[in-house]
Formats: C-alpha cells, sequence, structure tokens
C-alpha cells in the first residue's frame, strides 16, 4: 500500500508570487509606460501594497471569489496588479484581445460573466460599443488616474482606477485555496465559431511561470532586465508576470507604444536583457534598428512563439544583432511555453547557417510536457524525424476543457492541437503546417509553413502565405501570395525560380498572387481563412 | 464560489523525471565511477531501461508499492537507477548515511521496514555486522557484477544487483498516483536519541528539482556538466539525480574516489561545470590544486551548503580559481536548497571582499520558501538583519512531521529549525548559531559560527570549533579550539590578539585549546556534543 509522505502540505498560489517578490526583491523595478504618455517606476514591494489595496476595492465593489474581472488593456503596471489582485482573492482575471470583433468581445464578457472590466483609455470608444450589450458588468475601470479617465457617452458606471483603490487599505489577508482554482480565462480567437476560454488554475500557472525561468527557456533572475511585448491579453503574456517577479527580475512594460522607435528606446534605457513576443512584432524593430544604423547594447535573448520564427528572421537576430533566439512553441490551450528550441552542446562545431535551422523548429518539451504524433486513425507515429502527423500534447499546464465547453476535446487524455509535427528521436518537434492549413497533392502533403519560410528567405520579400486551392487532377495545389519589402521589385518568375532551387519540383506554387497587405488577426497571424474566401478557386 | 479551473490533472511524479530525459536527452551521458575502480559511461536512455528492468527486478522479490528499500552506497549509476526504480514504482527509497554508528543503521533500515538494502562493495563489512540485526531485510543487492559482489559470512541473502536485473523485461508501465506519496526517506545524523526520518514526497522533490535548476541556483542544462560530491546518502544528494536528467545536464558521479586528486582528475577528464557539497569536502580538493599548481580549466560555479561556508573559502574560490560560489542553506528537513545567496546586480561596482561577504551569508529564499524568525516567546523578529531569533520555515518541500514521529514539530505551521538567524530587509538571510550552539554571556548572545569564521580566517589555522562553557558571573563564555594547520606555530596569546581586532572585546574566547583533530560527524559537521562532553567545565 502506497505510502503518504509527510511533507507541508500548501497550494501552489499565485498570490505568494507577488508577496515573494516584495519580500526577496522589494527593491527591484517595475517600469511601465502609461497609455497617456509618460513612464511610470516603482518597485516589486509596491506593487503588492498596491495589489492588496486593489483586492480590497474589489471585495468593495461586492465581487466576491469565483468572480471574474475582464480587461482590455495594454501590458502597464495596473494591469499587473490587477493580475495578482483578482487571482490572488481567488477570482477569475479574464484578459480581452481588443483586436477582437467587437461582437466576440461582447460574447465573451458576458459568457466569462465578468463583473467588473478594467480598461486602458485607448479601448474607450470599444466599451462605448459594447457597454450597452454587458448588463452583468457592475462598473468600467479605466486604469488611470481620474484627470486621465475619459467620459464615455452612454456609459454612466466608469470609475478611475486610482480613485476606486485610493482609500482602501494595504492589508489584505490572501486566500489560501485549492491550488485547482481558476487563476485566469483566456479565449482563442477561433476563427470559426465562438472563441473558447482556457481556463488556468494556479497551479497550472505557477508550473508554467517556474518553467520559463530556467536557463534553456529564458533564463530569468535578478541580473536580467525582461520587457515582454506578448501582450498581458495574450496567454497572460506568456505568464512572463509571473515569472518575472518569481525569479526577482526587472519588468519593462511597454503599454500602448509597440512601434520599433518607441520599443527600441525603451530597451536601450531600461538595460532590457530579454524581450519576447510573436515573429511578427519584431519586423517594426529591427527596420528601425536598420534604417538608423543601430545596435541592441543590452539585449542578450529573445523568446518567440506563437507562430514558426522564420529561419532567416532566427539569422539577422543572431548574426547581425548578436541576440540570441529562444524559439518556442504553445497556445492558448497549453498556457504558454510548452516546447523550446536550444543549441545542444555540440552546435559549437556546427556552421551558423545549421544553427539557425535547428532553432528554426520548435525544440523539445519542457519537463511537465509530454508530446506524440498520431496519424488520422489516432495510432502513434515514429519519433524519427519524418513521419509527420497530428501533434497531441499532456501535461500540468495543458486544458482539459474549455470553459462551460459541452464535450472534452480531449482525446484518450491527450490535447490535439491541429498542428501537423515531426519529432526527431532526439526529441526536437518541428511544426510542419495546421492540420487545416496543409496542402494535399497527389496523396502527399506540402507544409505551408515551409513553403512560406522558403519564400521570406528572398530579399525582396516582406511577407508570404500559402494556401491550397482546388485542382481537377491534383486534389490541391499551393497559391502563393506575396508582399514586397517597399521598393522593391519581385515578378512571379523569379520568385518561382527562387523557390524551384530550395523545395521539392512538386511544392513550387501553381501561381503567385502579389498584394499590398496580408489579412492579419487579433493574435498577428495570418487570417488564411480571408484569402481562401478571395482567393481559394479552382486552378484549372 | 471559487470555480476549478480547467488544465489536465496529472500528478507530479519522478517516474516522469527520467523518462523526460530518456525521451529528450536520450544521448547525455551519465559517467559513475565503479567501486572497483573503472570508470563506467552510458546515457539518459539507457539509465531509464534498466531502471525499468530493477523495477521489474524488485516487483519479482516479492515488493510492492509503498515498501521500503534501503542504500547504502556511493554516488554512481546503479544507485541513480535505484532513485527511480524505487520511487517510480511507488515504494520508498531510504538513503542510509554509511558513516552513521552501525547500532544508529540497524535502527534506521528496522525503523524505516526495509525490505531490500542495496550496498556497495566498500559497506561489505558493514552489512556483515548489522545483517544479523535486520531480520525484516530479505535481500542484500550489491551494486556490482557478480564477479565483484563479495560473500559475507553470516550473511546467505547476498545478491549481485547485475544478476538481479539481467533477466528482467525493460518494459515497465510506470504506475501514476497521488503525488503526495512518499518517493525518499532520510534520516537525521540527531546526536541526541535516535534518528528522525524526512519522509519526502514526489511532489516536493519535483519542486524542489525544477528550483534547483534555476539561474540563480546551479543553472543546470544540457550545456553543462555536474559533479555531485554532496553524497546521495544525505538529502538525496540534494536532490541533484533528479535535477539533472529533468534539465538534461550531464552528470559525473565520482563513487567512492572522493580525495583531491581523483576528484580534480575526474572535473578535468569529464568537463565538468559544476559542483556541489559541503564546505569540507573543498578543502583536499583546494589542498591538491594547490600543491601542484592546477587551474580548473571548465568548472565554472559550485554548490555549498549543509553548513556555513568561511567567507575566507569563498574568496579563494572567487578570487583564486575563478570559480562561482553558490552558497544555500537547507537541511534533512527541507529536501535540500530552501535559501540561496547571489549578487544584487550592484554588486558589480563592489570589492571582492564586499561580494564575499554577501555570499558568505545564507541569502533569500527560493520561490515556494518562506521564512521568519521568532524569539524565545515565538513572536515575529523584525526583518532588520540585527534582530536574532529562532529560524521558522514553511513551504512545499519542508517537512509537517517524522516519519512514524509521535507529534508534529510545527509551531503553528512553520518547521522550527533551530538554527540562529538574522534576516535582512531585503530579504537575506544569515545563519547566527545553533540554537543549542549559541553562547549567552551576560544575557547577550555571542555567535560560535561567526567566532569561527573569524579564527580559521587566520593563516595558521586549519579548523576551529567553539563551545560555550558555564561562568559564574557571565552565565556562559566562549570556549575556542584550535587544529594548526600542518607545519605551522600558533599560539594562544596569538590568536586572542588576531580575534579582539575582528570581533567584539566581550566575544573574545576566555581560553584556547589546540587539538590535533576536531571530532567530525557522519555528515561532515564538528560533533559539539563531544568538545562539551569533554572541555565543558566551569570557567573560574
Amino acid at each position: 500500500m502506497l505510502q503518504t509522505g509527510l511533507m507541508m502540505d500548501r497550494p501552489l498560489m499565485l498570490s505568494d508570487v507577488i508577496e515573494h517578490a516584495a519580500l526577496q526583491f522589494g527593491d527591484v523595478e517595475v517600469v511601465s509606460r502609461e497609455t497617456h504618455g509618460p513612464l511610470f517606476r516603482y518597485t516589486y514591494a509596491d506593487c503588492a501594497v498596491r495589489a492588496r489595496k486593489l483586492a480590497n476595492a474589489l471585495a468593495g465593489l461586492g465581487l466576491e471569489p469565483g468572480s471574474a474581472v475582464g480587461s482590455i488593456a495594454w501590458n502597464n503596471h495596473r494591469h499587473l496588479e490587477a493580475y495578482y489582485a483578482v487571482s490572488g482573492s481567488g477570482m477569475v482575471m479574464h484578459t480581452c484581445n481588443p483586436r477582437l470583433h467587437p461582437q466576440q468581445l461582447i460574447y465573451i464578457i458576458n459568457h466569462a460573466e465578468d463583473q467588473v472590466v478594467l480598461f486602458d483609455a485607448t479601448f474607450a470608444p470599444l466599451v462605448k460599443g459594447i457597454a450597452a450589450h454587458c448588463p452583468k458588468v457592475r462598473a468600467w475601470v479605466c486604469l488611470a488616474e481620474a484627470e486621465h479617465t475619459p467620459a464615455i457617452e452612454g456609459v454612466d458606471n466608469v470609475l478611475a482606477y486610482e480613485t476606486v483603490i485610493e482609500p482602501c487599505s494595504d492589508v489584505f489577508e490572501w486566500p489560501s485555496f485549492d491550488e485547482r482554482t481558476a487563476a485566469a480565462l483566456c479565449y482563442t480567437s477561433g476563427t470559426t465559431g465562438h472563441p473558447k476560454g482556457a481556463l488556468y488554475t494556479h497551479r497550472s500557472i505557477v508550473l508554467n511561470a517556474l518553467s520559463g525561468c530556467l536557463p534553456g527557456v529564458l533564463a530569468l533572475g535578478p541580473d536580467q532586465s525582461l520587457l515582454p511585448v506578448v501582450p498581458m491579453f495574450h496567454i497572460n503574456a506568456w505568464c512572463l508576470p509571473y515569472a518575472a517577479p518569481m525569479s526577482g527580475t526587472k519588468l519593462v512594460l511597454p503599454g500602448p507604444k509597440l512601434d520599433g522607435q518607441s520599443l527600441y528606446e525603451l530597451m536601450e534605457a531600461e538595460g532590457v536583457t530579454i524581450s519576447a513576443g510573436v515573429p511578427t512584432i519584431w519586423q517594426a524593430l529591427l527596420a528601425h534598428v536598420d534604417q538608423n544604423g543601430l545596435k541592441f547594447t543590452t539585449m542578450r535573448r529573445t523568446g518567440v512563439g506563437g507562430s514558426a520564427m522564420p529561419q532567416a528572421l532566427i539569422a539577422r537576430f543572431m548574426e547581425d544583432y548578436n541576440v540570441d533566439v529562444r524559439h518556442g512553441w504553445g497556445m492558448t490551450e497549453t498556457t504558454a511555453v510548452a516546447t523550446i528550441s536550444a543549441l545542444p552542446p555540440e552546435a559549437s562545431g556546427w556552421t551558423p547557417p545549421e544553427c539557425h535551422a535547428l532553432l528554426a523548429k520548435q525544440g523539445k518539451s519542457l519537463f511537465g510536457v509530454e508530446l506524440k504524433i498520431v496519424d488520422e486513425s489516432g495510432a502513434t507515429l515514429p519519433r524519427d524525424g519524418r513521419a509527420q502527423g497530428e501533434l497531441m500534447v499532456r501535461g500540468h499546464w495543458i486544458v482539459s476543457a474549455y470553459f462551460k465547453g459541452e464535450k472534452s476535446p480531449l482525446v484518450d487524455g491527450w490535447f490535439p492541437t491541429g498542428d501537423i509535427a515531426t519529432i526527431s528521436a532526439d526529441g526536437i518537434m518541428q511544426i510542419r503546417d495546421r492540420t487545416k492549413d496543409v496542402i494535399k497533392t497527389g496523396g502527399e502533403w506540402i507544409s505551408s509553413i515551409d513553403l512560406e519560410s522558403a519564400a521570406v528567405a528572398h530579399p525582396a520579400v516582406a511577407m508570404a502565405a500559402v494556401i491550397g486551392v482546388k485542382h481537377p487532377k491534383w486534389d490541391e495545389r499551393p497559391l502563393l501570395f506575396i508582399v514586397r519589402k517597399p521598393g522593391q521589385s519581385l515578378e512571379k518568375d523569379e520568385i518561382l525560380a527562387f523557390l524551384t532551387e530550395r523545395v521539392a519540383k512538386w511544392w513550387v506554387p501553381d501561381d503567385v498572387v502579389f498584394l499590398e497587405s496580408l489579412p492579419v488577426g487579433g493574435t498577428g497571424k495570418v487570417q488564411k481563412a480571408d484569402l481562401r474566401k478571395n482567393y481559394g478557386g479552382v486552378f484549372s
């Protein structure tokens, strides 16, 4: 009969994260861009004090453990305080992506039953449009002082954050409860049907955040300064607002100013050593750095995920800017990072392109996450780097069900990701495509991701996307979309010749469409559904 | 009402650690010194295969979940396999300190109800002496091939490890169970009364091991090579045999050869970058390096704990050998590391002695561990770096009770450590003494540790110890014991004059006793009880 061990049985609690930071790293700075412009700075000790005041304020507004609080906000210090006050009180922090369609925002606020919604003044027009349709919201709290809180026509329950917390005590006894209690809620930006909610627990977030601090992931600690560009409304900014105070890392929050110049200046001014974000956000930053002949003087590494990082972009970071790329994979359903790419010790003898090629893969699963790939019958495929199948994942920070979902998405206890991947014998996973994006031609699969990566390696290409188009003989054939870089010329024959040298002959797209821009959705991903709607006819 | 989150509910299991390593870091090496001399090397994938064979073998010997398996063994690969096979099967891995008195060994083996005891051939004489008194042990398994397994007179149930596992299948379905299940058992080497057992859980070990991988602790990862000198019979070698495979770190196990030359040569041959052990083990290593004019070519940092690391030794590591010292604090009851010392970013402007002084403190608590100091009435004392009180600790990897203990050692949910400490406003804890070692004089306290540290800073002093001796006027007064370095002369007046310049006048010991050696116990700590017995009279 199993013996029960004799260790203290204490829950993993998010309130312990901020109180740990206040006690051990009380003078470590948090720097935050106010929505109205200036920089604000304080410490983790200050942050904990204000989180406790907000916890008292939320209780004063009549909220209780289990209540949901929404946010439509940038990465800033008040949003950070809310992360801890809300979850620490046993409530659910529901971060809303402001780039969602207003109808979707209304849907998720009502579905989550948000009783208070925190918002930045930037989004006042959005609030104006949706407030009347969200009858359960008692108060819309602007993350600002009274003087920077706009009146919103037709919305009479707008409060200023500073006015709300000012009279409250900074003494608050954080409750202790089951670590499997819901702490945060994030909806996928599903392109079909209603958004679906991932309901994170205190346990899953603590374990994910702790893993994010590891040397092979972002290597956080008191000697580092972290700027998460990944939004706090996007999977809790990959749990970095938890990992930073847990590890005593200085936190730099860029607020609404995400243009290349603003990010660069903030990084330099605050000695930022680590950043993190989706691949698309780096384009503007690198363009600014290039055009002005600048260098990163303190940045050492950047976490990248959300969609595949093209090898060409990895090469630029590492060779031109001397910034290490930590390329990972995760999704809303995996509470941020699940796999991370890293060079093995023997890479010291490799050429730069060999290193970049390995880092362009999604890498190995972290301890606590297991991967497998399966064929269409659900049978496990070999880990040989060649067999492609749907990626299945399970672990401590993977969803078991969607919030108020009707049926579990799990298959035999594994979450089906919808990604097509390979796994090598040494555990390196590579995403080849989305199940819905893969192009089936003549009984074989073409990876749209690989084709896109090959195309963006051309010096005149700014962006590329590939979709499958019905074909009478081959079932589907690839159609390539190209956005040229400003001032560059590039024609169909030239890009197809370029690709012919780089991919299998039968992968070369049947046609190329040049566009001024590509449709990009709320999380920075190209919306292929839109391309399919407009261009998905039939090749003849 | 609290909402339950929707994440997979999977237990933290030690079997997942070795299987994670086998899948993600299958070709990372484990190098192990055989008890009979030669080096053995294989990979984490091999280790997992053999752990599964051993799990089948233990089941074949009639053991069941909940059974206890003892070990009296060095740091080697078979001991590592046993860690995973035993705990992964839901059994309890009971590591025995071979330096305990045979009567204590008999006591703990019977108290733990070990059904099998694994031992290294070195300890065959020990087994011969205790086996008859351990009637519940079905088999004494020597961690060797048959040819290196000695016959032990009077013990007929001796088996060879390789013979035991050889016929077994390498397929074993690790059971999944509550993460609060006992995984390992380690007894304190209590100087009074019977040893007391700390019964670690899968959860506590996984959380501790994960924290040990963090950049601010040992910074483990696939680019590192770790040699734990701290024995696997001493608090699971501070959980490093779990942290290494979890993080893909190469593991170098020194077996019985712990002399300075053997350790140095192994470190150089295997590219060891990180080591860990109690302060006393470094003396022989540094002596060898000094005497032969050597350097560490790959070692970058070493974890130190178990007893306070003298500042002078920290200085030698950092200045003479360019090895970073990660000085921490923990005890059997805290599943290894609980606090760790680290230089803050502003230390870049400090002098070396300022850095060493900070690193000589025990540092900040890791996330998951909380500290406080209390006075004799149990009232919490201020975190001001001056107030001294008993250190109390609580957290995810702290004992709640002793194995088969009659009453809980906890006070209001906190474990009283028996250490006297200060905590500064920025969270830095410093051990000042053991409650039983503190010297009370004229209503004030003298720290025996501080006095000892001051004394060993004298170039002629090899070891120093201080005890309190009854005094008619002052209650107690300090008595200093000195072991001179070989060939050095040092007299009482000289060392007292040296101390007078370094400590408060009323701290200067009343007398000095020069000895050839100090009594050192099973875990390398000076046994002050012995000194008190022989020298603890009354000052007149």
